[in-house]
C-alpha cells in the first residue's frame, strides 16, 4: 500500500499545488475512501483568490475541499451500514458532541467543531481534496443511484435546506432570491421543494440568471441592467414572503428588505462583513432577518431527495475536470459569467 | 331572462331530486355565475346516505354542494378582477369579516360562518349546486388554464393544503397517511408538494390506494388484509414525522399514534365521533395531535398551484357525470371499490 | 355646550402651544371623553425638538399624542360595555379592518392605519392630547382600578408586550436590553413577567439604569462609563438568549449582536436610521433579528396585566405636570438624566 | 467508612420497607451525596398502592425515589463547580447522551434513559430515597440558598415548566389547569410565572384548590360539587387559550377539550390509559393536544426561577417526616384531602 496520496493543498493566494500527503491510518468507526468528486466552494476560491477573508487567514499550507462524494475501500472495526465498493456523500462537518450547543441539537453552532478545509483554528482543519481520505462512518451517507456528481452536491444542498427548513412556511408563497451562485441556484431549487408558489431571483451576471429559470425561477433580474426592477415590489409596503440572500453583498440585502412584505422572512446564508441596512424597514415592516448557517441533518435528507428524484441538481453542474486540472477548475469556478459549479474528478 | 334554475335538492336521506329554484338578483360587489363542475364530497354523502351525521340533521330540503367552479355571466357594481366568461373556482367559505376570530385572521373559526351547503344553523345554509349562481366577487378565483373539473377540486385540496401548512416542517419528512379517500390522496399531493421524503399510505381500499400511489405515495398497505404492517414501524418509539389522519376512525388514528415518533404531528382531518386513545402513548412520546379544519387562504394557494402545474389532481377524478345522472353520481361516489372523486357537469 | 376644548398643538419644531380646538361630534359606535392623563413619548418628542424625524416631517400644525387615559362622559348610539364615568385606557391605533394585514390579524401593519399624532401620511393625523377627545369605543379598554396614570401607560406596555410575545420562549432564559428609556424599562416589566431568568440592562443614564434595577434587572451597564462590561458576555459565541433593542442607536445593537449565543433573538424596537451592522456575526451565529412596530391586542392585555397587580409601572412614572405647563413636560422628558415618563394631567 | 447504607425499597403493593443496601463506589465525574430531602411522586404512590401501572409492574425489589435533594460529601475525580457540604438538587434524569433523540436535543426521549425509581426495563432502574447516593456530577445542581425541601421540589417543577414552554405564548393568556394535585399546582406556579392573565383550576379535592388558590389560581371549581360550572366556558366555541391536563382522567380532559377556544393549546401531562375523547371538537376547533414528559434543560431553570424568588413552591410542601416514618409519609401523600407534597427528610 503506497504511504501517500495526492492532496489539493493551498499554500497562499494563488498559489494552489498538487502534492503528495501522507495517507493516515483508519481506526475502529472509520472508513477508507477513495475520493469520486470534489466540487469547488466560494470558500475555497476565497483561499485561492485572497488568501482567506475578513480576519480569517491563512497561516500555513491547508488541503482544501468539502463538498465531496467518494468510494468506500476499507471498513475499520465495528462499522456498519456501508459497504465496500458503494458510493457516499461525505458531510465535511465534524461537531464534538458533547458542548453546550451539541446537546440542544444545533450541531452546526458546536463550539469545537472541525470542519473540513477551514482556516479559522490554528492549525487549520486540513480539507478533503485528497485521493486517499479516512473518514468517519458517521460522516457518510450512502448514495447509490446518484452520479459521483451529485453526491458530491450534497454539501450545499444541505446549507440551502437547512436555510429552507428555518425560513418556515413556504408553501405557496412568494420567495426572492438574491445571488444566484450555486448557493442562490440551490436556495431555488430548495425552495420549489417546500412548496414556494412563486420565485423572483436576482445577479449580476445573465450566465447564472438563465441556470436559475431552468432550475424553477419564474423571473430573473439582473440588477446590473436593470437596477430599478426590483423596487417595483416595494408597493404597499411589499410583496415576497420569503428571502435567501445569497449574495452577501449589501445591496441585494438592501433592495431586498425593500421588497419584503411584512413580517417577511429574510433568510441571511450569503457571508459579507459589517453592511448599513434600513433599519426603520425592517422595524416598521417587522421583518425577520435570520442568519444561516451550514447544516446537519440536511446533509442526509438531500441525498434522499436526490435519489427520490425530488430534487434534480445536474443541471448546476456545469464543469468537470480531472485533477491534474485542480487549477483550472478553480479559475473557471471564479468566473461568474461561464460557470455555475465547477467539479474536479479525483 | 328565467325565474328559476335547476338545482341539487337533498330533502330526506336517500331523497335527492334535481329541482327548480329561484334565481337569485345580483348586488353590488357580487357576480353571477353558471356553473360548470361540482365535486360530490363526504359531508354530501352524509346528507344523502344517512341525513347528516352526529347531532347535524338536516331539518328541511337543502341544496347541496361546495367543491365548484364555474363560468362568470354578470359582474355586479363595483367588481373588478374578474370577466364576463372566466373560469373561476368557487370558494364555499363565508366568514362574516368581523367576529373575534376572523379579526385574528382565524377566518375559518367565523363565528358566524356560512359555509355552503351545511345543515349546522337553521335555516340551513343552502349549497352551491344550482346552474344559476349568485357568489361575491371575493369568492370567486380566477382558473385559467384549468380544466372546469381541476378547478372545483379547489377547495378540497385547500384543506389539505390548510392541513399542510399547520402541520409545519415537512421538508424531507416521514409522512403517514391514514384514509385514501380524496382528502387522503390530496394530503399526499400536499404533503409531497411541501417536501415530504417518504409517504406512506393505508385504507381498506385497493381502489384508492392504488391512486395514492399514482399522486406520489411510496408505500400503501391495505390494513384490511395487512393489519399488521404498520405495526413494523413502532420499533423504537416509532418512525413518522407527520400524520394526516384522513379517515376519521378511531383504528386508523390510535394504529397511527403507535407509529409516530417522539414529538410527531397529527393533523386530524378525518371528521369523527368520540374515539379511545392511547393517551399514554400521546403523552409519553409527546406527540402534537392537531385538529385540522377547512381553510381559508389556501384556496387561491391551491389554485395557483394547478395553474403552475406544481400540484396535479386530474388523476383523482374517476367521474364525470351530467346533471341528468347526479342521483347516480351520489351513489358511485359512495363506494371507495370504484371510485375516488366523483364530479358533476352543469 | 361649548364648541371648543383646549389641545396640544405642535405648529414646528419647538413651537408647542396650547390652543383651543372645535369640539368633535359624537356618532355611533363611539363616545366621548374626558382626557385624564397623557405621557410624552419619544416620538412627541422628536416633532418637539426636531420637527420630525427622517423623512417624516411636519406640514400642518398636529395634535400631538398618543398615550392617553380618559372618562366615558358621554356614549353614542350602540355603545355597551361602558360607562359614563369610567375610566378607560384608550388606543391610539385605528386600523381599517378590511387590507390585506387586518385580515391576516396583522393590524399593526394595516396599509391605512390612523394612529394619532403621526405626520406620516397628510393631511397629518390628529393626536389625543385634547380635553374633549371623541374616540370609537372599541379604542377605549375600561381600566377599573388603575390610576389615571397608570391607565396612560398602557400604550407603551403595548409596545413592549407585543415584542414580548414576539419574541418566543423567555421563561428561565437571560435577557439583554439595550436602551433604558420607557420602552426598555418596560420591556424589563414585560420580559420578567413572561418569565426572564436573567436581565441585564445597558444604557448612558445613571437615572434611567436606577430605574431599570428598580423595576428588576439584575445588572445594569453604563456603556458610557464601562464600555466593554458587555464584552464579557462574547466569549464562547456569547451569552443572551433575547436581546431587546431600545435605542434605536447602532453601537447599541452592534456590541448587543455580539453578545448573543447562536440562535439568539433579537427584537428591534428602537427606531433608527441606517445602521451598519456586523453581518457575520448574524450570519454564522444564526441570530434572529426582529422588528418589532406597535401593537394591536397585546393593548389590552396589558390593561389587564396591570389590573392584576401583574406589572407594576408606577415606578417609572416620574413626572406629573398640569396642562398649562405642557411645555416644560416635553422639555424634561427630553432629559434622561433627570426623567423616565413625563405625563400631563388634563 | 459504614459498607452499607439506610434506604427506602418498594417490595411488592403495599410492602415498603426501609432496608440497608450497599454503598455505591465513587468514580471520575461523580459525586458522593448525603441526601437530604426527598419528595413523595404519584408514581411512587402508584408503586405504593398497585404495586405499578398499567403495563409497568414491579418484578423485583426496587430503591423509589426521583425528588431529591442532597448534600455534597466527596467529589470524584475531575469534578469541578461543587464543593463538599454544598446543597444540590439531584436530577433523576439519566439519558445515554448518543441515541437519536439526545442529538437532537431531546434528551427527555432518550432511548436508553436511566430514570430514578423506575420498573420499566428491567433489572429496574433503582431509585434515590437512599441515605448515600452516587451520582453524576452533571446531575447536580447547587441549590445555596434554597431549603432542601424547595430544592427537592425542582423535578416536579421541571415537569410543569417543560410543559409550560412546549405550550407556547401564555403572555397576558387565559389558562385551565385540571388536576391540582402538585403537578397541577406548580402548573398554575409555571404559568403564572410565564405571564398567564386568568387562571381556572378544578380538582375534586377542596383541599387542593385551596393550595391552588393559595399559589395563584384566580377560580377555583370543585367538580365533584358543581359538575356543570365548567360548561359555562363553553359558549362562543370556547373560553381558554391554554389547557394543562394534570389528572390523566379522561372526564377531565373531555370538558377542558370543550372548554377551549379555536386554536387553544392542551398540554397533556396526567399520565391514564386508553380515553375516549370528543374528536369532532378537537378537530373543528383545531385544538392541539400536545403530551409533555418529564423534562431536561428545565431542572436547572427551575432551580434559577426558585433561588431568584420568581416561583415560590414553599406553600405546595404539606408534610416533612423524618426517614422511620417514611410509610406514613406515603400513606399521607396518597390522601388527597389533606396532602399535596409530603416529603421525607433523610
Amino acid at each position: 500500500m503506497p504511504q501517500t496520496t495526492k492532496a489539493i493543498v493551498i499554500h497562499a493566494a494563488r498559489d494552489l499545488r498538487i502534492e503528495d500527503v501522507p495517507i493516515a491510518d483508519i481506526g475502529a468507526g472509520e472508513v477508507r475512501l477513495r475520493l469520486a468528486t470534489g466540487g469547488v466552494c466560494g470558500s475555497d476560491l476565497h483561499y485561492y483568490n485572497h488568501g482567506g477573508f475578513g480576519a480569517i487567514r491563512l497561516r500555513e499550507p491547508m488541503v482544501l475541499g468539502h463538498e465531496v462524494s467518494a468510494y468506500v475501500t476499507e471498513l475499520g472495526l465495528g462499522v456498519d451500514g456501508l459497504q465496500v465498493g458503494q458510493l457516499v456523500a461525505v458531510s465535511p462537518s465534524r461537531p464534538c458532541g458533547n458542548c453546550r450547543y451539541c446537546a440542544e441539537g444545533l450541531q452546526n453552532q458546536c463550539l469545537n467543531m472541525r470542519f473540513y478545509g477551514s482556516a479559522m483554528p490554528f492549525p487549520h482543519i486540513q480539507g478533503a481534496f485528497r485521493q486517499d481520505l479516512v473518514a468517519m462512518a458517521s460522516q457518510c451517507v450512502p448514495a447509490d443511484g446518484l452520479t459521483a456528481g451529485e453526491a458530491a452536491m450534497a454539501e450545499p444542498l444541505a446549507v440551502t435546506l437547512h436555510a429552507t427548513r428555518r425560513a418556515g412556511d413556504i408553501l405557496g408563497k412568494r420567495v426572492l432570491v438574491t445571488g444566484c451562485g450555486p448557493i442562490g441556484a440551490l436556495s431555488i431549487l430548495s425552495a420549489r421543494r417546500a412548496g414556494a408558489a412563486e420565485i423572483v431571483a436576482t445577479d449580476l451576471s445573465d450566465f447564472t440568471l438563465a441556470l436559475a429559470k431552468t432550475v424553477g425561477a419564474d423571473r430573473t433580474i439582473n440588477t446590473a441592467k436593470d437596477p430599478e426592477a426590483l423596487a417595483e415590489y416595494s408597493a404597499n409596503k411589499g410583496y415576497f414572503d420569503v428571502l435567501f440572500e445569497c449574495s452577501g453583498a449589501a445591496p441585494a440585502l438592501s433592495a431586498g428588505i425593500m421588497a419584503m412584505r411584512p413580517r417577511g422572512v429574510i433568510m441571511q446564508l450569503g457571508l459579507g462583513g459589517d453592511m448599513s441596512l434600513p433599519m426603520m424597514a425592517i422595524t416598521a415592516k417587522e421583518l425577520d432577518l435570520r442568519g444561516s448557517f451550514r447544516f446537519h441533518s440536511e446533509f442526509a435528507t438531500g441525498v434522499g431527495l436526490m435519489q427520490k428524484g425530488l430534487i434534480d441538481v445536474k443541471p448546476l453542474i456545469t464543469h468537470t475536470l480531472p485533477l491534474d486540472r485542480a487549477v483550472e477548475a478553480f479559475t473557471v469556478a471564479s468566473d461568474r459569467a461561464v460557470a455555475m459549479k465547477a467539479q474536479i474528478a479525483f
